[in-house]
């Protein structure tokens, strides 16, 4: 199946010149999201992984079905304030200001074996905290799957020590 | 399985005086988590439904496993300016002020069978609110399905013509 074909361009969002890779086309196409499922699925498998983690909210959406499809759990990583328990913090750098994302402070136990699933690989920023939260609890993060991949904003960059894999790539905006 | 004793409560959070039903326990049990969505695509499953519909963000968490256990499509339902298409949006009174919610008016199309699928039916407000946006569009809603509901705050009333299953029950606080 060509996935590219299921994801509608979106020109101009959420600002004038960023072209936006819209996934409710993929998601609300019931064969496309379960090819989109069981590939992730697949490529996920050999690593054993423990538990599933994914960044709210589009790597929920990924994110479940494929812990769903493993047979593991799902930690949520979130926004200040969304997690009624205990949590881990990092603070980051986006292009203008910074933001925070919060994990459970149990939710990852040490030596766990962690695949990290998102709609998107932009810059990588996203991904990165979301690695060292999960680094910070003694997680081991084995696996980042992604739907997309921006390859021109160079989110490996960030994360060359990680195994890296995406579904759909697009070398130019 | 009791899937109550994998529900953590938090009391207390968001405010004081309300005890918090956590699901992070829940879906971080791989078990527990593929107990809880195969049990709530085997009480859609009869409806035969076309698509499902879940509100931002923990309706992402359930309704996508199920989306993709039954073999159809997921609608998000978000809150305003994250959808990047064209949309439908429907306001609705909360206990102080009021909330918006939003759909793409491309992802239902007339006639289509929906089910909703929550973590939680409170008062009912925000399912309220999905119902209105998936009937504008054309949609049935042919099922309700919540992991939990809070009978005290009889979010069935506002629901009356639904056909509405939760699978863990609260009979008081």
């Amino acid at each position: 199946m060509n996935l590219e074909k299921k994801i509608r361009n979106i020109q101009d969002f959420p600002k004038p010149g960023i072209g936006f890779k819209d996934i409710t086309t993929l998601i609300g196409d019931g064969e496309a999201f379960k090819y989109t499922i069981d590939k992730m699925v697949n490529d996920i498998k050999a690593y054993d992984v423990d538990i599933v983690v994914g960044p709210e909210a589009r790597g929920f959406i990924f994110g479940t079905p494929v812990a769903y499809g493993l047979g593991v759990g799902f930690v949520p990583i979130r926004k200040p304030g969304k997690l009624p328990s205990e949590v881990e913090s990092y603070e980051y750098d986006l292009e203008y200001g910074t933001d925070i994302l919060e994990i459970h402070k149990d939710a990852i136990k040490p030596g766990m074996k962690v695949a990290i699933v998102d709609d998107l690989l932009a810059t990588g920023g996203t991904t990165k905290a979301a690695t060292e939260l999960i680094e910070k609890l003694g997680g081991e993060v084995v696996i980042l799957e992604f739907v997309i991949e921006l390859e021109f904003l160079n989110g490996r960059e960030k994360l060359q020590q990680y195994n890296v894999n995406s579904l759909v790539s697009y070398s130019a905006e």
